[in-house]
């Protein structure tokens, strides 16, 4: 396991970091971790996270994209928590490739998980 | 060598396919590469691509932090292009593991290179 930064305080954290650190859900239960990160080339910002769930059993996929802003790090846990449930992963608007071209998709992706947008 | 991404034409790209991308400089000459990002993380944007220039010989550190916003990834290159120089990075204002809790290190920095900031 990685751990998100060797400087809480600090402001920015690496992405070697980033991957690898883990996701803590509800009850501060280790729900996953953020296997990588996806970029918006244009404006630079972090779009998405894709996480692996390892503790949700039997979801769709193995990986799942989950906006960046529905993480927020927390420097006593050394890691991101989510308010994300195990419903919202199952109840998820599909992706495939083409996803990642589709903003009305991005849209609904969002919102389904009450998360603000990366764009504006 | 990492591809930057095997979809050229999306809008996202995986900060594993970031790592290890190669940046041409002026004339389509391979500089260097990149080895890691440093994000924001109040904003989740990009601030820094951290450069290793194996083509600079006698560079006084083997890492550079490059303004991300000074790096534009060119799809017909695969890889990022700069128009930094060897000079600007002989003279780029100096870092310690401070310079990332240091705005004015930050601003400097931006300046130097003439790249735009990550925060407004």
């Amino acid at each position: 396991m990685a751990r998100a930064t060797a400087h809480p305080d600090h402001r920015l954290i690496s992405s070697e970091d980033v991957q690898g650190t883990v996701v803590y859900g509800a009850d501060n239960k280790n729900i996953g971790e953020v296997d990588h990160l996806l970029i918006d080339k244009l404006s630079g910002r972090v779009a998405y996270a894709v996480m692996s769930f390892g503790g949700f059993l039997g979801l769709a996929h193995s990986h799942y994209p989950i906006p960046w802003s529905a993480l927020r790090y927390d420097p006593t846990l050394d890691g991101y928590r989510t308010g994300i449930t195990e419903a919202q992963l199952r109840d998820a608007p599909d992706f495939s490739d083409d996803a990642w071209s589709d903003r009305s998709w991005e849209s609904q992706t969002h919102q389904h998980y009450g998360a603000s947008t990366y764009w504006d």
